[in-house]
């Protein structure tokens, strides 16, 4: 029986400031990654959104980000190991709280933006990462790019991991994303983005840029919860995913 | 058997800024409010903090602030009772992450600053961090200022509450400290401070500035981890509180 | 000939978040407020709303608040008044910066929130921060609630000022605005909040909720830039307004 | 007659949190580069450095950095060449109220750290700056690396630039700095560190670490102000230049 898990980032608004229809998208995915504090989300909005999760049954992930709210946590920051270590742990912490006082579990953590994409290439600041999410519970599942040293560092320190692939973007031979500053690195049909996430599930084969199939594993898709087309592009792949019959759920 | 217990708050430096000499007032206090990054701390330094504490076997405590790193937590904020129970819930969890990572347990929270001195005050805002540390851990001891309205809505709730005093500030008839604009309000006499509360500790009463004797409760005393005193300060009150038959330790 | 200004706050977008319809209100309005980086805005919002500003020939304005990006500058602060000064400084300071770079002239400034409403009250605040606006440049135009301590101390230390006005809020017999929560607070009759703004303008007069008229001066209105009604509502005041031979114009 | 400026960053200080003995090295230096809230330094603090800076008669220049207080602007950050653009205006804005209120003039800008070095060799984030510079004052002088695409950009867009030496780091033979990571780095010998200075002042050249003498320009020299041997040193490095001939002001 196949089986995948549909994750979003949620939690993103912050005081004032609204981004992301998360009531609705939550009754599609499968795994909320919970914005930490420090690119997005505040003290209220991360209660507020944890309260929320729990409400649909959805799986709970703290989603630490760079201490750049200005940048949404998207612009690389040249942190050191340590320095990442150091930000992971207190962003679990903070979201531990959240879930705690609502007696709720936590399940996966998912880094953000640019300590995501960093953290896929570089080894050291895998590990980092890896061994803050497991010295603060190794019980948890460290999300990562398929295939990238982040996922390899968490199996090495001994968590469960979850391979993550996107609906929406098309891949390199060497199974890496597209950059994004490329013409041809998003899918916008989306019947050919849920057609390459049942093959990645199903086949664990996903056809790259060059016109050759790569091996791929798919454990998670991230979804995207803002933008007009969210909410339809969330019923549509869980829809498809599940007449395919492939099983949706958090691992 | 008299007992008390001896607190500072510590972890207060921040990224390239130091304040406080952390490292060596920990050899004379049985309790640490470690900073958790809104007034003061930031991750790294709350790890070290930690890590100290834990070596010093010196309880940890969680000493969350409002979020205003330029004033240091010290100016009022006109926040919300809910606004006041997410960031004490976020401070904590954040501070509980580190602790966990290094294997060690979190035994109190004391508020910072405004946010002590709002929550000695205003009922609301006292029942609003009572909540919030009780949801997060219902054994933690909760700290405020001694006859408070923060420590009656820790006890109401059902924490384990420390009454705090302080060794270096006079009292009132009413039970309150004398406002720091007032030229009488500090003791800088290092023994007439550790005499009062050495009385404090023994007979549950404090000499006010009216003149007469008011009853008070001291389960727990501040003592400040900086400036050219403090170290003899500290070494200080911790002997002649021990040669005067009480047990200086944590709850 | 009857004359007035009418003001909006606009450039309160910041990083990834969006408020406000700056670009369609500019229409409509013939000075902007706009954000400098502190309670909303950022370095880039600040550039492209004084750009914009500019294209529509709309006065310029620092809106300086306090440092509290989380509680969008609404929530009082214990600053002191040195503080203040310091902050205003700043901010005009900072908007001057992309005014100039782009070969504009700033007009006027307006406290923002919880900054606009502690100086409306207490006069060292007030006086604080019109020493600022003084300071760095003394034709600035200092906006503040009409007959309010800041309007006061703006006069006094000669600058020009304008009394400010809101047209769909009631007013106090003693020329105060009806707090906010209370139910009377608003008037969200269009029609109403245009001709209370009309007989203010024309007659120095509004009925308060006491049932008396009151004196009132009304250099500048201020109307919202967002929410679904804003666009409307600021097309109609403008219209009615130019209707009843008032001329609607920066000062 | 040879001459130099010699530079010193100042006004680093933050809220609680003391760096810097700015009163005592203003003695020294004939240009202060005072931070401006993003890396380090409040509006208080610059105040406060502005008047102590035209006290002493030392010119007065914006030291714009990255927004990163925790990392105190040395960590790279990928911001955009617009993003450089924005928070240097925004920067040299905020400065420039407090020099105004003060009555002062604003002499020069000089980045700070990541940005600094990230300007020293990326030709776009280089221009970027330059423009912001010239943009809101086409007098200011820009400081930037000796021979660095900074004070290239500077000198093609019309600005007056100065060439930037460092007493107290080595240089490689294709005139950049020794990195800080290499044992080699730093000139700890104050004489040795004062005689590059005085060679690089008068005979335009300094020996490289691969042996061979290569040609420098010196139009300011930065000194630093923390440290145990900071005074020491600037009193030192003054006294020599002035022995030696070397006429030190600002330009």
């Amino acid at each position: 029986m196949y089986q995948v898990d549909l994750n979003c980032d949620l939690g993103e608004s912050f005081g004032a400031y609204k981004i992301g229809m998360d009531e609705e998208i939550l009754q599609f995915v499968t795994s909320a990654n919970i914005a930490c504090g420090f690119h997005a989300g505040d003290p209220g909005v991360m209660r507020k959104t944890v309260k929320l999760a729990l409400m649909h049954k959805v799986a709970i992930g703290a989603h630490p980000g760079l201490p750049d709210l200005a940048g949404f946590g998207r612009r690389d920051m040249a942190i050191s190991p340590q320095e990442a270590y150091d930000l992971v742990v207190y962003q679990i912490g903070a979201l531990a709280g959240f879930v705690k006082a609502e007696g709720g579990r936590m399940r996966h953590v998912k880094p953000h933006g640019a300590l995501y994409n960093m953290a896929a290439k570089r080894k050291e600041l895998a590990e980092a990462i890896a061994e803050a999410v497991y010295k603060v519970n190794p019980e948890l599942i460290l999300f990562g790019l398929s295939g990238s040293e982040l996922v390899r560092a968490g199996e090495q320190i001994g968590l469960q991991t979850a391979h993550e692939v996107f609906a929406d973007r098309t891949y390199q031979q060497d199974g890496s994303l597209t950059p994004r500053n490329r013409p041809d690195a998003l899918i916008t049909d989306h019947k050919q983005a849920v057609s390459q996430v049942v093959r990645m599930v199903k086949e664990g084969t996903v056809l790259s840029q060059q016109g050759t199939d790569i091996a791929i594993k798919a454990d998670t898709v991230c979804i995207h919860g803002d933008g007009s087309q969210a909410l339809v592009f969330a019923r549509q792949i869980r829809e498809v995913l599940e007449r395919s019959g492939i099983c949706v759920q958090a691992r």
